[in-house]
């Protein structure tokens, strides 16, 4: 039998989840739905409708997970504790500060449902955590690092596209190679925000635009800029949709710790990723945990769920003695 | 209240985890068990008995967890099963054909004791596997590669002080570069065993010894160095004892997988380990899952777990409401 997958929102993480459900045999995907018109809305999956949001709650009976593909800023707050009231549903809710708050929500509903509710699901939050997590409890005696990139900041790109002469833009985030060397080497570095990461904009200006303004104002952008080195780059819409239209995306996630009665030995454990699309591989760790959201339920677990709490097996289509036989 | 754990064999792996103990403040040594000459057996930790391995049962009140430092080959295949009967027990069970095998005696005690028994806890198998398990669910279409080293591998350092005219020796297994690199750019590359490692190894021989011969021997030894460019340097005893006392060791997991309707983008997960100490490293993971079999126990689960089974939020000494707020 199939885990019968349903999407809501179909931006590019909604269109991530479609490709990564194709390439997992044991899924397929039942509907898509949508707030925007839905005879607007193309997919790329033969045979499988697009439907109004509203129909969702009436398709429950043909759904095992349902995958919820919109912003942590306003649409995720509702629509997971609301539709953990009819569904198992995963996340990708990323806003760190409101967690708890997220995850209370989606606990009352999922718990008083009977479902499963897995949030903050993807690579940060999601297999970067689970990384400081595994990392912090085998070397308790040591120090956590996160760098971020090479990859597109969608959010400082949009901030730098609200500047007035800037027609579009693309910001990359960059790890500082000597800071990644220092903690890679067990120096143990106080590192600040400006020695941890650089920011590379690439910017289409407005004809006749003033450039030395929008540079300025790009690089003394409070909160998003003003705390690092960030170069700006002008080139031409051609160039910009040429050489800069991928989401790449990735990081590092770095721990270096002692062991020891005297703390005598060092260690490093390193988790890395390098992303072509950040959108794709987002939607493939949720994917996996929707896996996971149905075989919990099915075994009468409920309530909300985070990467933390769910048991790796659960995860991956071979059952527990094909994983023992093949990848212990 | 702290976990109490009893150590059974005290080598290098199990003053590893007496040191492990030691780093983590929700634990404390209860004894240590031996089957030397307990007035032999020197510890670290004030004021801990060592007693005899016929004492432990007797002690099975004052002990939540006992951890097994027993060899693969002949010790555990008998302990693990043996002590899960009175105890939760974790092993670093390693001999990955009879892994299967050591699964189902585990659980044939365990669950009907009522203990947990989690096996093959380490970083090969463990740390390994789980990333193994991970980034296979993650990228269904992909491929894994596993490098080890450098690191000195015990089994071939072994096989070399067998050779007639070899006082000492110590072998290290070493990833190759390039290898690494083809991986780490997403080649795919089809890998020989000679492709992946090399093998360097540091001889010490008797005096008046057929130098030719030993190294003949050794490059052209079935299994162990046959299939590998092997090199061989002969070295005196004193720089034997000071270069090369250490125990170091590490590697490499690697994913590179594709996403997208057409697998158009690509993507690497690597998870790679650096370690001064293998047996400290692999005892300071043994204690983290220690913490998860004393929590698994108590919530009334019981039989052979895995590092696939155990959801990692028991690893942590952090609850679940922490976690969210700090690490997620």
């Amino acid at each position: 039998m199939t885990i019968r997958i349903g999407i809501l929102g179909y931006g590019n993480l909604g269109k991530g989840v479609e490709c990564a459900v194709k390439h997992n045999p044991d899924m397929e995907l039942a509907a898509v739905f949508t707030r925007r018109d839905p005879a607007g809305v193309k997919i790329l999956t033969p045979g499988v409708k697009v439907l109004p949001v509203e129909a969702a709650v009436g398709m429950k009976d043909q759904i095992d997970v349902m995958i919820l593909c919109g912003g942590s800023a306003t649409d995720l707050p509702v629509q997971t504790p609301g539709f953990a009231r009819h569904f198992n549903v995963v996340d990708s809710f990323d806003t760190h500060a409101n967690i708890p708050q997220h995850f209370e929500a989606v606990d009352a509903a999922a718990g008083e449902s009977g479902h499963v509710g897995i949030i903050s699901v993807g690579w940060d939050p999601g297999m970067f955590s689970l990384n400081r997590l595994l990392a912090g409890a085998v070397l308790p005696e040591g120090r956590d690092y996160t760098f971020w990139g090479k990859g597109v900041s969608q959010g400082h790109s949009d901030a730098i596209r609200r500047i007035p002469g800037v027609k579009d833009a693309r910001q990359y985030t960059v790890p500082v190679d000597s800071a990644l060397a220092s903690v890679r080497a067990g120096e143990n570095p106080e590192l600040t925000t400006r020695q941890k990461h650089t920011r590379d904009c690439y910017v289409v200006a407005e004809e006749g635009a003033d450039l030395k303004r929008i540079e300025e104002e790009i690089v003394n952008m409070p909160n998003y800029f003003a705390d690092y080195d960030t170069t700006v780059h002008f080139i031409s819409e051609e160039e910009l949709q040429r050489d800069h239209s991928g989401i790449p995306h990735g990081g590092f996630v770095i721990r270096s710790g002692h062991t020891g009665w005297d703390s005598e030995h060092s260690h490093v454990i390193e988790y890395s990723l390098k992303l072509d699309s950040n959108p794709e591989f987002t939607a493939s760790v949720i994917v996996a945990y929707a896996r996971a959201a149905y075989r919990m339920a099915a075994e009468g677990q409920k309530g909300c769920k985070t990467v933390f709490d769910v048991a790796p097996a659960y995860l991956s289509p071979m059952d527990g003695a094909e994983l023992r036989k093949h990848l212990l």
